[in-house]
């Protein structure tokens, strides 16, 4: 795409209450657009990047046995009631909402009671099971005070998974399943190395722990305890001699950190499946209930917390496989013999499906750089008069010091073997 | 996909209230689930139709500089305010929903006001006209009653295309570009034979006129009156002398018809730009309102549609651009011979990139193709042990009488001639 083209400009500041790092990057790089505290739009760059990480989430729930769907934000009372959870003072950040006969609905900050019910339709016999649903959908949370830019929401993007099983042990065997595919996304879009599998409390659910997966970052709302070694961490709530014990570990091998929660895994059981009366009927022909997981990333989260721990004050690093586009080409040139030049590489890449943004625009190159260092596009191009010359371009990974020369006719061979 | 790992399942009736074909239809085959009246979640099958429809919307925005942004549902106040639309008595399809400390916010029915809003920080100079930007999003509008299935929903997907031009002429220019643009989607989806474009009323945006696309359908809820020798239409409420001179018509050229809109454009000028100060200083360093235009189409609604004119009364024609599935292969064999055979065919499909369900259920050849019959998967191949016999397997078009013999390894390359 030409950047002359672009919708969107950068910004040189951000709305004066954002605090957080990640939302005043995205805000000033023109990727996320502040609708109100905690309510983003998300703009051309920042759409690209948000479906980039919902793509490398879609293939690892397939890899799994996922079957992708789409429910609905409006939900109605009576299923909620059931599960006990649709008064204010049970759950305490529902939007609600009435249709025009006065009767109540409510804004879906999950879908588990609505799946449930709906998988009622589906499940009738062990044959039917087991069956893995996950969806990408915008949920709503009437949080008091929404703050941290993306970190916490009243209207974000989550993916959600689902597994409805016939037994504990088959529950746990796709559980393992999803922390290893949990574990590959962290790698995929860049966070694997500072992001820890934790062991948490298994909240309402009646289980002992959940896990979350952490990202480490000194803007997080969280406080971890991490074994280093092992590679695992404690959340505060269940840091005590019986967590410890379980995991054969010392308190004093544990650093404390803080971080941002990215996603969590949960054993529902019987939790929902009971109230709403999704059973089964087994082999042996005794009716049971379906054994639940519930397994969440928050995509807008992911983006945010990609910003806050891979970025600089004057820019963001996207890793490459969620960057916007993979090659950033900034053209200095003035002359048209040399604007023809950089059109024409342009050209090429269009043609061998490279995705390029190309700063075609009529500003200062010190603009255009800075410009670069916030948007935080993998590979950047230089095209100038200087270089041309000798019939070269500037080649350079962001985060690499170091340009490289490379010829005008092995510009496109070079960079595909970079991205 | 293995169709005992889908799921979902078809079911030999629709819910009591639902009378329209396309809900019946899409319920009984397992694309729809219904939440509510006018609250439809979309489950594997079905997702994988809308998909393809956002898709093909997708690529011709495209080609027409569209670019593409999410927007939110939550909604301030404010910004409705000044465009006089806030009020239930002028609008009367919001719902709305209050934030903890009471300020009250409302669930986006469109998106005209935010876009303009937002466009605020993005043109200020002739330099950054045109811009379009289009959006694939939840709408929600509190209709007294919802009915017809997907024709009229309360919480519905629609494509969404802004434009922001300099003059009259450009939005001109533009419009002409997105009726030809939406042509193609229609003929894509396979509904372009029988839907019209059709001139309506211009309604509170103070233009003489705007065009719905209107497809036609004894279930539609709207009346219109088709030129075909032209292949035009008029809309009730502008069917007068004036119009009919405008078009070089005469009224006794008619034909009345029941139909359903897919899809409206209006020119929307400096409705919203003026109130909502939305300016750009031109060339000649005049400040001006910047020129819009909206363009519509319901993407939930386009699948009800296809559904509705593409079926018969037990199942769907879908179009080869939109199926879920490319090919329904369904194996009738019972010896593990001939299973094997059904199974290396499937393989062979995945190896290939071709879209195929595999129906390796153990019910009945009638329930089978039953079942096959309402899904409506374009190409069918039966696999059983009598042509087996002879190395071949069965083909045929959905809407073909006759089967045509395949040989088996020739099946491949003849369903890629027809995907």
């Amino acid at each position: 795409m030409k950047q002359t083209q672009l919708c969107t400009h950068t910004k040189k500041d951000a709305p004066k209450d954002e605090v957080a790092r990640n939302a005043q990057l995205l805000i000033r790089g023109g990727f996320i657009h502040k609708e109100m505290a905690g309510v983003y739009s998300y703009l051309p760059l920042g759409l690209r990047v948000i479906k980039k990480i919902e793509e490398i989430i879609r293939q690892e729930m397939n890899a799994i046995g996922g079957q992708e769907i789409v429910m609905t934000a409006l939900q109605e009372k009576e299923v909620w009631e059931k599960t006990g959870r649709w008064d204010d003072a049970v759950v305490d950040t529902w939007f609600k909402t009435r249709l025009k006969n006065d009767t109540e609905l409510g804004l879906a900050y999950t879908h588990e009671p609505a799946i449930t019910a709906l998988m009622k339709d589906y499940i009738s016999s062990y044959r039917d099971l087991p069956a893995y649903l996950y969806q990408f959908q915008t949920k709503f949370r009437n949080e008091l005070r929404a703050k941290s830019g993306l970190f916490r929401g009243r209207e974000f993007i989550m993916k959600d998974l689902y597994s409805f099983s016939r037994t504990d042990e088959e529950l746990n065997a796709f559980y393992e399943k999803v922390i290893t595919a949990y574990q590959k996304i962290f790698v995929r879009v860049g966070i694997g190395d500072r992001t820890y599998m934790t062991l948490a409390s298994g909240g309402t659910f009646g289980t002992a722990y959940s896990h979350e997966f952490q990202t480490l970052t000194a803007a997080g709302e969280d406080t971890i305890y991490v074994h280093k070694g092992k590679n695992i961490a404690v959340n505060k709530e269940v840091l005590n001699d019986d967590t410890l014990r379980g995991l054969n570990i010392t308190e004093d091998e544990l650093v404390e950190e803080k971080s941002i929660e990215v996603g969590n895994i949960y054993k529902l059981g019987t939790f929902y499946s009971k109230p709403l009366n999704l059973v089964y009927t087994a082999e042996s022909g005794a009716v049971l209930p379906a054994v639940m997981g519930s397994y969440g990333i928050g995509v807008g989260r992911l983006m945010g917390t990609i910003t806050e721990v891979l970025s600089h004050e004057k820019g963001i690093y996207w890793p490459k496989e969620v960057a916007p586009f993979a090659v950033h080409m900034i053209s200095l040139c003035r002359e048209s013999v040399d604007v023809h030049a950089a059109e024409a590489l342009y050209a090429e890449f269009i043609l061998g499906h490279i995705e390029v943004l190309y700063d075609d625009r009529d500003v200062r190159a010190g603009e255009k750089f800075a410009d670069a260092d916030l948007l935080g596009i993998p590979i950047r191009i230089v095209v100038s008069e200087k270089t041309l010359a000798h019939g070269m371009v500037e080649v350079r990974g962001l985060r690499e010091s170091d340009t490289e020369l490379v010829k005008k006719e092995d510009l496109l061979a070079c960079v595909s073997r970079k991205v």
